[in-house]
């Protein structure tokens, strides 16, 4: 099977210019089959707070109603898909930008919860792994923002690590797949004040261990759980490995000369 | 060889839900390949004005500074694509919506002008006919906002009836072309208070005529004639047929019962 590469970029990385050059330009040298999923980073909240319109926070999740949909599709699916795009371009990498409305790319609901309206959020039921396909073997390099679409004609604001996850499981029938989530630190810390913390594997027992409480924590930053019981899902999904890293180090990630890798053993 | 329509939404169609909705409804059921090029109508300028971005005209042209580059990109290729696309979807035509920049599709290069700077605006140089062939042999339906690349990173503002040209042309050698551009109006009009004046055929005899000053004036509406004109050029490079005429009558456009139609005769 060919390897495939399917990279979230973090919302840091996307509102610090350097970084986010650094990561295209290794993107686009990249041998092989090769995926950029983006959020929006805090361009989406700047353009709503010009525009005047309020966003709300639940839990630290933001309501999508009408207008912040608006706004997400225009900053997510425009500007920064487009602009990532046109760079790559540059680069002699040649990219196609696509949300999940896109050839039926990403089908998804609007997420129903007991107690709560989060608006035009959705929830992924299905990748067109078929379309991705077609599209990888052109070859073209895909970059993909996390608006998906519910085929009745609804556009919805998605988690962008989610969709990651979502493609990367859909296709790891098709290629051998590495998923790799880029931010601003440098893998998973055992100390989160600590740059030089970072633990280079983790396997399953290994991960057990480190969510065990002492003095009533975890070992690991808390923030890093949800991220890493994805990465564990990820793997049972099929998914070869999972790695975790700064953006600027993409071919060392690879390589496991940096970040964290997360393996199934 | 197969049929391929090409078809221009005008800006006052972008911004008429109803006729929106209508347009997209008859594209979806037509058969055949088929793309759907698009500009921005009054949003653009509307979302200028919330965010305090002056908009300068030249001679009836938009100057596009780099902040203005962001919000058509944001508009174009953001949200009125993929608004446009998930409409389709829900109407069962499998549609991608695209920039010039992806898949290197539209490439062009920032106007040259011995006075004047337009700024941020592309003059097309090349369309990338093979990429368009292969998903349209998927096949998939084209949605194309006006928004290209340089192949050098920068995103360019283009004229989106240009762009539904230039495709067409570089199209013809693949498919029996129509390209299609839909505004408002009827059609051609020889009163253009009169809508029931619409001129069925024009051929280059019957256009000549038609130019033909009488008391001073052309018969036809002046702002029509730049259309007609590029017309005549699309045919010359082997486009089959133009058409002209009212969004929410595109089927019958296609059966020659309503609007105009532009002939090599």
């Amino acid at each position: 099977m060919d390897k495939l590469y399917v990279i979230k970029i973090g919302g840091n990385v996307i509102d610090d210019e350097f970084a986010l050059n650094a990561l295209i330009k290794q993107f686009a040298a990249l041998e092989g089959k090769k995926i950029l999923v983006h959020g929006g980073g805090k361009l989406a909240t700047r353009l709503a707070e010009k525009m005047d319109i309020p966003q709300q926070l639940v839990d630290g999740r933001r309501i999508t109603d009408a207008e912040t949909l608006k706004i997400v599709t225009m900053v997510y699916a425009g500007l920064i898909n487009k602009t990532i795009v046109a760079k790559l371009q540059s680069c002699g990498c040649n990219a196609v930008g696509l949300s999940g409305a896109d050839g039926d790319l990403v089908n998804a609901h609007k997420r129903q919860h007991p107690t709560m309206d989060f608006g035009y959020v959705g929830d992924v039921d299905r990748i067109n792994a078929a379309f991705v396909t077609t599209l990888l073997e052109q070859p073209l390099a895909l970059v993909i923002s996390p608006i998906t679409h519910d085929a009745k004609g609804q556009l919805l604001n998605t988690n962008a690590d989610t969709i990651a996850q979502e493609i990367a499981k859909a296709m790891s029938g098709s290629y051998e797949t590495t998923l790799i989530y880029t931010f601003e630190k440098e893998g998973v810390l055992l100390d989160v004040n600590e740059p030089s913390s970072v633990i280079p594997k983790i396997g399953r027992a290994y991960y057990k261990e480190l969510k065990e409480p002492v003095n009533g924590e975890s070992r690991i930053f808390a923030g890093m759980i949800p991220k890493l019981d994805n990465a564990f899902v990820a793997i049972d999904k099929g998914v070869k490995e999972v790695l975790i890293g700064k953006a600027e180090k993409l071919q060392e990630l690879i390589a496991g000369t940096a970040g964290t890798t997360i393996l199934n053993d």
